[in-house]
């Protein structure tokens, strides 16, 4: 079943919310089998709601409206909707003696604009809204299916998990499995042609795209069926195809994050590390502190911004600094080798580049980017030439340190 | 003149990236006097594309798409609105030479389906893509605007902030003027009821707003009119009356960030800061390293996550840890003195907390974070009781203790 979602209000069209509420929407009746089409943000205008309304009707089976249910002259969306329907409003009894009990109960007096928000036509079924006035409805015509919601994003979510998912799973009959791969070291492009042979045609019934998100290769995988165990094992299928496909980029599934995986790596392995950071300046360690538990593999971290504490700290030569400067191969090798004996662990990380706007040469431009990974065995350093403004720069380099990190780590566990 | 924004991709109206893109490009229309009337977001497929563009042509003067203009079979949106427009592609040899020079500088390997990149109409007008491979265009056709981006926000930004906004600077005629008055530490209803005269009714032609982003209330001033010049005037008058209502709390202004509004002032107060990081693992130094020149007043921190660290590099007492624990208002205090003594600082800063999930007890729940700042004079502890994700609280933490340093800084100037 194909899904609208209509989202009302000035506020998202001019941009200054965020359509939440579309992504979560459209998250949620995926994952009972229905199929998102299309998402339209319209004004608070009682016209442009009746043609998004008719325009809806005429290319989805379920259309979900948010926003424009509130007491106020510009919440117009259940008028309009109900206007292009030709359904006369009148006062729901049962929701206008909630109302009164709802004001009652927070002391305030209940003014007549609220009385709206409880008129609804004689053929729907009222949503109620367990966290503010404006309750919802579902109408149900010609096969379609209607719901509006309210525009606030805990009261939509409220109602639509609590009074809509369970209607609408009535209606559905398809579930959908979906598995995302997530891979780096590679463009999106390469990797498509890795894997054409799944993009152009669906195998096993499970449609394979791919897109690119925050610095890493996503490929997903999603299967449709009537049988959800069914659907499950078709993915289990293609996903070991496309793994033999890309196994030297995989990083992770679904929501796993590369800090993620790293951190548990370093954990089945019993080994530790610290960072010691110029150009990135905290975020490496930031990164990995985003994972609870990550105490039991990382203890410490330097920012050494300044030459003379890259010296202090770490025992970076000066002749290093004097005769290769800062921002050099062999600066981001005695940092990682340097910060590896001070803190006393396995593994040593260091960045130190040139992250912009100012301070770049014709020698050294913005983007140039030095990181190292020392361990007791060797110390390998990595030259990167990054895009971006400067927070874009230090961002990569991070994922780009976690990469490289993730597949030495990975490499360990084949050895 | 109206604006639809179109944005093309299945991850989109699948709700796995939130639509970001739209906001951006309705604010920015909005800047140069232009209405953003519809956002449309549609799959990947070419009969939805094509409707979306007759549609539009019908009811917007200007049509920004983004997305689908990338080097995959399901990158289409080129292609269908090409179709809808009757218009052919051929290659367009600039681009071309742009786009192997690219290839060649990042040393991977084009790969034919790049090429369908730079295929345009040849009555286009090409938008250069300086972050990335896709170049996007701008066709007029019956008085209509028509604006092809790219999907990915950075490449989208620059290409639409570089190339587009000068030509839609010409098309348009009104000028709109924005001022955003960035606070913290109010709630925004309460700061609402300090500026409610400016809220219900425009003074000067200035519309009132307030709305929260990132932790910080933000009141927006807009005015709309012909001549720019007299539009910031008043502008500038109704700022200063907010000013005078808000003062306490402000920030910022616009794009400025806290942090180098902080920066700022460490420059010209001619002080320096150094970081000695718990809960927020190298975060609070990552956002101060943000801004560029930070290196004049700030050049080293230390990630003590574990106990014996915080001993062996900030002095803090193991009495203190045993008797108060490594969380609590103590332990921030050895801690910000510490750091400030070690890198022979001005001001030194700390954190330390349960960020969660786990860690958390009935006495110290998660959420506790102790944040200290300091100086020769004196060392401020403030305690914080954060909600959120592990994420969140460690990134409001950042917030808190730059909020407090900023006022400290500010405070130093008016005395």
């Amino acid at each position: 079943m194909k899904v609208e979602i209509i989202t009302v209000g000035n506020e998202v069209v001019y941009g200054y919310t965020i359509n939440t509420n579309a992504s979560y929407l459209a998250k949620e009746v995926q994952a009972i089998g229905m199929m998102p089409t299309y998402v339209t943000s319209i004004c608070d205008d009682e016209q442009a709601i009746i043609n998004a309304t008719h325009l809806a009707l005429s290319r989805a089976d379920v259309i979900l409206f948010t926003g424009g249910l509130g007491p106020t002259p510009d919440d117009l969306t259940k008028e309009a909707v109900c206007k292009a329907l030709q359904l006369p409003l009148e006062v729901h009894e049962a929701s206008m003696k909630r109302l009164k009990a709802y004001f009652k109960n927070i002391g305030r007096k209940m003014t007549p604009n609220n009385e709206k928000q409880v008129a609804f036509p004689k053929v729907a079924t009222i949503l109620p809204n367990d966290c503010g006035t404006a309750p919802g409805c579902m109408i149900q015509q010609d096969g379609k299916y209607l719901f509006l919601l309210p525009g606030p994003p805990n009261e939509m979510k409220t109602m639509f998990s609590q009074y809509a998912i369970p209607y609408l799973e009535k209606v559905s009959q398809i579930f959908n499995v979906h598995l995302d791969i997530k891979c780096m070291g590679i463009g999106e492009s390469e990797l498509a042609t890795l894997i054409e042979p799944y993009l152009l045609t669906p195998q096993e019934e499970v449609v394979v795209a791919t897109y690119v998100s925050n610095g890493e290769v996503i490929v997903r995988l999603t299967a449709y069926h009537r049988d959800k165990e069914k659907a499950k094992v078709q993915i289990e299928k293609v996903k070991g195809e496309i793994e033999r496909c890309l196994k030297p980029y995989i990083i992770g599934y679904n929501e796993e994050t590369l800090e993620e995986n790293i951190v548990q790596l370093l954990l089945t392995q019993n080994l530790r590390v610290a960072t010691a950071e110029s150009c990135t300046g905290g975020l490496i360690a930031a990164t990995l502190v985003n994972c609870s538990g990550v105490s039991k593999c990382f203890n410490e971290g330097m920012i050494t911004y300044s030459n003379e504490v890259k010296q202090a700290y770490l025992q970076v030569q000066e002749e290093t600094l004097k005769q290769k400067g800062a921002v050099s191969e062999e600066t981001a090798r005695e940092m990682a080798e340097g910060i590896r004996k001070k803190a006393q662990v396995d593994i040593g990380l260091s960045s130190t580049g040139i992250a912009g706007p100012e301070g770049g040469t014709k020698e050294k431009p913005v983007g140039l980017v030095y990181i190292g990974i020392a361990t007791k065995e060797e110390t390998q350093v990595f030259k990167l030439n990054l895009r971006g403004n400067r927070n874009e720069i230090r961002q990569r380099t991070v994922k780009q340190i976690l990469f490289h990190l993730y597949k030495k780590l990975k490499n360990n566990l084949s050895e």
